[in-house]
């Protein structure tokens, strides 16, 4: 049976990445068959009531999970987080307008490049590209005009491992977040942002929808700006809001993937306990970084570290290589650093048990002891 | 056990539609590892060797089912066939240009517009809109601009139920083809379209992800467009070429089952094995229509019947709204006609078995003989 063979296995994957397995076995169990209808999500109708009740589940364990207020909009959409990078500036920043971006990582350099790619302007807010990303700047290193359309964030930087920690701003703008890679990771004041968007791969579903989170009232706007640039229908957030994401054929399958991935979220505590959890698989992969003597060297700042993406590196290049050879060879997969940077990298999401850190910790140290 | 759920449930849905009982169970059983891999297909990482298979699965079973030439590519998108409306003419139509549509029906209208709405010129090239959709018109009625970028027909009509017959055309221009509803239900030469593209969730997979196969040697042209424009990189054919479909996050899974629908469209017969299936299929409910003394009122003009989505209506609106009830309680699903237009619709995609119309036909000829 396929389920053997998932013994042993360590999913560390960045993203996609691994999902709850009472999600999968959920997933396997309906697929013939959803509520008893003869029918497999995979074959349903997006107009049917069935699915109806699907994207309503989907919503509301977001909702219940983050606490999301009536004031914000939940959308379904297509084309991940990449499609956003230039959905958000096309959108929200008028003509002759300008908006923000806080340079922490890759990722939110790529966001702030497609802003200017698509013909509006970005500003940086802040940056420590200078710094080599190490570290994430305070709220008072953030400069924001008052004029600015929002400033953009992104909240946990996949690639070299960092994640804010204090998203209590006092900004007067709309501020917009990508928190593809730690949305759901911990409790968060969905309040204090006009816009959040996260592709579902990480932390809440599988590769192929992305959800964004939006004040209602800021939609409006939205629509005037799309209108004025003639975007494409499918680039409006204000279409996709009033169709209930169903101005055309959403994800019906990945959609039912979100729906089962918050209701487990719920069923462990929600995020407090997501916190508690993620802190402590955290705790398990850092204390081998830190204890280590320098053996493994922590790419990120202690106190800008990220709990979803730890990242480091062993200074020798032979030794480097035999530790991903034998990491491999015991099951632990996905811990190649991202092409662009090298290195070691733990993605550590929230279906990945404390189980599986645990044994990379001993594995950590083990191999720590054997080459050092 | 949730499979026998199924048992008399015939899933005439248009969309997200019936996918073959063997591909399911094969997802079903493969569900929780990939080749004996230990992950699920849905926490894959894109960069693996094993989706590097599987994107390599789907593209080869298109290439074999549908004969795709080397001189084209083929492309895993997201956003349905809706961003296509955009995307063709943003890509093709470069600034100052125009484009022909051939208006058949209410997708090749939204086609039509939606070039129109992202501000690029489209002229209809022909038109059956006054006649109320009733035929496919024939390539002499199709007026060509040597100008124009490129013309956009629809290959099958899904809602009000019409198909082209003849794609044998001798356009010197460009010819894009929006094969939603019907790619690989027959053999096409492929050689003849310089673009086709497909929401997978009517004949060759779930929703959320969309088949786009594009002649090579176009995408010089759209890349400088695309520049010109300022599109977002997402919305960039060219960008989506030169990265295997994996400039961002592919919907692993979605792309895993069209390669699964693709192998066992092959393992059928192919595409000549499935016309000869869907000629079949289309002359059973064909015949319960036409031997109905009028009871029941074809839509379109015979020659130009689709075979995929048959379209009838009932006079009388009592007895139509009971042949609905009494079907939906006879386990045929999904057979309301579009909002948009009222009446019945059978749609019947590749994967809707010989037998499921042959029961419909059944049905369809008792409710006659008691309702007439
Ligand atoms: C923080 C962040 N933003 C954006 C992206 C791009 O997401 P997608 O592949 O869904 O476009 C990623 C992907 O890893 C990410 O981690
Ligand atoms: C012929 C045709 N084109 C386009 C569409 C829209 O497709 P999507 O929902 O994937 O955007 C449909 C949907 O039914 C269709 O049948
Ligand atoms: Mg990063
Ligand atoms: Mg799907
Ligand atoms: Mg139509
Ligand atoms: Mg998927």
């Amino acid at each position: 049976m396929a389920w053997e063979d998932r013994r042993g296995v360590y999913n560390f994957n960045p993203g996609p990445a691994a999902l709850p397995e009472e999600v999968l076995r959920r997933a396997q169990e309906e697929l013939p068959s959803y509520g008893g209808g003869g029918l497999s999500v995979l074959e349903m109708s997006h107009r049917s009531k069935a699915y109806d009740e699907i994207q309503a589940r989907a919503e509301l364990g977001l909702r219940r999970l983050l606490g999301i207020p009536d004031s914000h909009r939940v959308l379904f959409l297509q084309g991940g987080a990449s499609l956003q990078f230039a959905m958000v500036p096309l959108n929200f920043i008028p003509e002759g307008g300008a908006a923000g971006y806080v340079v922490t990582g890759s990722w939110a350099e790529k966001a702030y490049q497609e802003a200017d790619k698509v013909g509006c302007r970005a500003v940086v807010a802040a940056s420590t590209k200078e710094e080599g990303y190490r570290r994430i700047p305070s709220w008072t290193e953030v400069q924001a005009d008052a004029a600015w359309a929002y400033v953009h964030i992104t909240t946990n930087n996949t690639i070299v491992g960092s994640q804010w920690q204090d998203l209590r701003h006092s900004l007067s703008i709309p501020l917009v977040a990508d928190m593809s890679s730690d949305i759901c990771s911990r409790p968060v004041r969905v309040e204090d942002f006009h816009l959040i968007y996260a592709g579902a791969q990480k932390n809440i579903g599988p590769a192929g929808v992305t959800v964004v989170i939006v004040r209602e009232d800021w939609l409006a706007q939205a629509e005037e700006i799309a209108k004025a640039r003639k975007l494409p229908t499918m680039l409006r957030y204000a279409v996709h809001a009033k169709n209930d994401s169903r101005y055309n054929t959403p994800p019906v399958f990945a959609v039912y993937l979100v729906a089962l991935v918050a209701e487990w979220t719920l069923e462990q505590g929600g995020l407090t306990a997501m916190e508690a959890r993620n802190r402590e698989k955290a705790a398990l992969v850092y204390g081998a970084i830190d204890e280590s003597d320098g053996f493994y060297q922590g790419v990120i700042d202690p106190p800008s570290r990220s709990w979803m993406n730890a990242t480091f590196r062993i200074a020798d290049a032979e030794v480097k290589k035999r530790f991903l050879e034998e990491a491999k060879e015991q099951g632990f997969i996905g811990l190649n650093g991202h092409r662009s940077v090298g290195g070691i990298r733990v993605s550590m999401y929230n279906a990945v048990p404390v189980e599986a850190c645990a044994k990379l910790r001993t594995f950590m140290d083990d191999f720590r002891r054997r080459y050092r």
